[in-house]
């Protein structure tokens, strides 16, 4: 049974509590937070505190804050040979910088605070200082996921950034093709089966060969009836993207 | 029983093939291509020809073939009463002039030829030029899709745009975070789940309402980190895009 101290109260920190309190492997003895007002609802459950003099004694402790608080909590904590993770996909594992029992515990995937996940899918990035925690993050991870990688900092901070590509741009792209939709009076759902065979495609087609549209066959035609169709922001977005794919499978014909 | 005539034996064709052979409610009478190696394997099936003066007589004549060929092929036909539909999204149903009787039959869904695929839930966009054929093109179309709507040539046009974002646009950035992966040695599979997940969500949430990220909450220290990694041309496109979430948001907050 490995026990926890688990230190904030967002998106990450609450479906990261839901899993360990469901967990028969993992014990979460406590969990903190700045604003006891967050965590009250958790009383009957485990342990609760504000103040971080008052941390109990665990194997773990892991801090789901925002990014730009982490380096300054942990700052705060007097843990002596602790192993203490963060789980930010986006901050390097030097930023914990006041123990020497550091490691990294990150998982992938977009968590939405009212929408239930299941951890055993959500592939999890792990990393750690010492080698000896490598086992015991290790047997966390796999307590909760089925998907456990060992990744070093660089490769996370890169992971990340195809992450905004594949997640936060995508959608972006999503709400444009609502936009379209919204203008012209056509339910946007009509696009739904579409978005999804597209995602579904990846499982057994690469990319670059899951490619299709007038970009890739540099269909000039429906390509500068699609521009003009376009409110400026979007056809700047639609001109460079097309631009992209067409020099990306030229090169390669 | 409705009788069909199908013109053509691309990707879109060999689907509504098989979907047409497999109905109780639709009868494939004929299948039309200017090859007929292509069309061969269809002769204990249904009958086969490649010669236009010899199509049989149906109720409904779908030309499925590409875009650029649609209006010539149609010329040929010399049939009288009879309707005459082609199953293009970027195509105007103004094409098809040389019978009275005209339509459109638009499955929206990306297809690959080997990927079999379930028309159940692809949405069909029909249109027709004389009010009457439409009772008829429902009917076909709901006999192998439960999804059918009335779209007319302006609106599909503004679909088939918001395609290209969603599905063209939205595969080049998967194809982008692959490229990202593969230079730092994470296997593009870690990035499955948030895929899967990104495109589940606007089952539920509009894209505008799940929107991520560094670009919607400005965060510039991470989209210049971001920024350094990435070569000119990807550079360029996650800046674009960054620009214009922080527009759409910025204006909302």
């Amino acid at each position: 049974m490995i026990n926890i101290v688990l230190l904030g109260a967002g998106n990450v920190a609450s479906h990261l509590i839901t899993t360990f309190l469901n967990s028969n492997e993992v014990n979460l003895i406590q969990v903190y937070n700045r604003t006891i007002e967050n965590i009250e609802h958790l009383t009957e459950k485990t342990a609760i505190t504000s103040d971080l003099s008052r941390l109990k004694e665990a194997d773990i402790y892991i801090i789901a804050i925002p990014d730009n608080h982490i380096t300054q909590l942990e700052s705060q904590l007097t843990l002596k040979n602790k192993l203490v993770v963060h789980t930010s996909g986006a901050v390097a594992m030097e930023a914990l910088k006041s123990n020497s029992n550091t490691g990294v515990f990150y998982p992938l995937q977009s968590f939405s605070k009212n929408k239930e996940v299941n951890f055993k899918t959500i592939p999890l990035c792990i990393e750690t200082k010492q080698r000896e925690d490598l086992t015991l993050l290790t047997t966390l991870a796999k307590a909760i996921s089925d998907s456990v990688y060992s990744i070093n900092s660089e490769q996370r901070k890169s992971i990340h950034l195809a992450a905004v590509f594949v997640n936060n741009f995508v959608n972006h792209l999503y709400q444009i093709g609502n936009e379209i939709c919204d203008k012209n009076n056509v339910p946007f759902e009509i696009l739904a089966p579409l978005i999804q065979e597209t995602a579904k495609k990846i499982a057994t087609l690469a990319p670059i060969d899951a490619q299709t549209g007038p970009a890739k066959r540099n269909d000039t035609d429906t390509i500068d009836k699609h521009l003009r169709m376009l409110p400026n922001n979007q056809q700047e977005i639609y001109a460079l993207l097309t631009k992209n794919i067409y020099k990306t499978h030229g090169k390669k014909l």
